[in-house]
């Protein structure tokens, strides 16, 4: 309870700008990848909640960088999940080379029928395997 | 004084994933271009500030995402700078599609010295530029 | 007959690296860019062709890079029509900063059905508008 | 000898298009990451080598598209040297799903001294780390 998901990565050569350091919409990316991670540990994949006709979309995303990452670094992305909501919810994402915190920051998405687009509570099948990630 | 900054661009086919729908990193990198774009229609280039050795970095980023750009469509980044402090600035982004709002967010930028990366005040020869563009 | 189809556009911050230049995959991105925009100006937009039930697959690129373009710069893809086949076209592409040529290749794209993806005839209302850039 | 360096890797949901698919320019970052995985593997890093004077240019990229990957699929791209030269390589690129060949390519890069750019032999101490993966 409240451990956080991990996904390790390693930063690319495209991904970073001529100042030497990964560009800062790529981090959006990173958390990104990261939630997608976690539905594939924990669900299989991203694309079976999609079969069943749930969906998710990004409502808001907040960042702050601390410091900066360079090509071919291991780094990692721990989040855990904030608040899990009636129809949406709220990530802790914190990239992190080490010890040390690189970025952190925060991602609303909002669960949505395929079809309609239309807001829809979280299914029960889905709360489980979230609430593992659950901060306390 | 307090009008926006404005940059017009069309949405490109890679910029936009299985949703159909611009995926939600690249408006960071859409507010990124208004900002360079701002550089270079008050200072000639981002660059030409590189030259004389002041450089951006960037602190934070906060984006809402309300509706969805799809390809081909021509969009635009208002921009208006909250606050102009003494190292930093606030900016205000408005993605719109006519008069449709997009995303919104706001970026800090921090003014560093080109070979410290240190904290820098915001150099006089640039305020003038800037305070076209802050709002009331 | 025979003039190419221009594209013009400034390189973005974020699709340079840490050599200072543009990533080498952003110009198959910009290859891209240019056929869309191509579509645009001929028949309305590229969306309006797959409504019609046609859609473009991309079976080869070959990118030969001469020279290097770096943020900030206005460059423009010059495209031309090498070959209008039967169920494919080959595109010539060169990228050009005025005069320079920085970059040249090709891309060969198959028309298929939209549902099927099973290759299928360039339809006879999109050959006028593609004829007008192929090369003698 | 002769055994191809294999990078596996899971495509990314944001490097997909309306499509459901991989775009097409990804691939050539997908070549890119496999180059410097394997300087990784094979001496430490590609930046050591960067450290010590040599840097590569990409001169040339061939892709072919035989096959589609979607989003969470875990493909691995494999690659061989074809011809190690003077001052030049040439890569041989197999981007595969399983048994499945869904995109086979080539490079070109060319070996270049950091300070000029200027075309330099490749040096003695990485040709051993190279020949191990030229194809016979």
């Amino acid at each position: 309870m409240g451990e956080p998901f991990v996904h390790e990565f390693r930063v690319r050569w495209g991904e970073c700008d001529p100042q030497g350091i990964v560009f800062n919409a790529h981090y959006v990316a990173y958390f990104d990848n990261a939630i997608t991670e976690l539905w594939r540990v924990a669900f299989g994949s991203y694309a079976s909640m999609v079969e069943r006709g749930i969906d998710l979309v990004v409502a808001e995303v907040n960042v702050q960088y601390r410091a900066s990452a360079r090509p071919e670094e291991e780094i990692r992305t721990e989040l855990t999940i904030e608040r899990l909501g009636e129809t949406s919810m709220i990530s802790r994402l914190e990239v992190r080379r080490g010890d040390e915190l690189l970025v952190e920051g925060r991602m609303r998405h909002v669960f949505v029928e395929t079809k309609s687009w239309a807001k829809t509570p979280i299914p029960e099948w889905l709360r489980p395997g979230l609430e593992t990630y659950v901060s306390d």
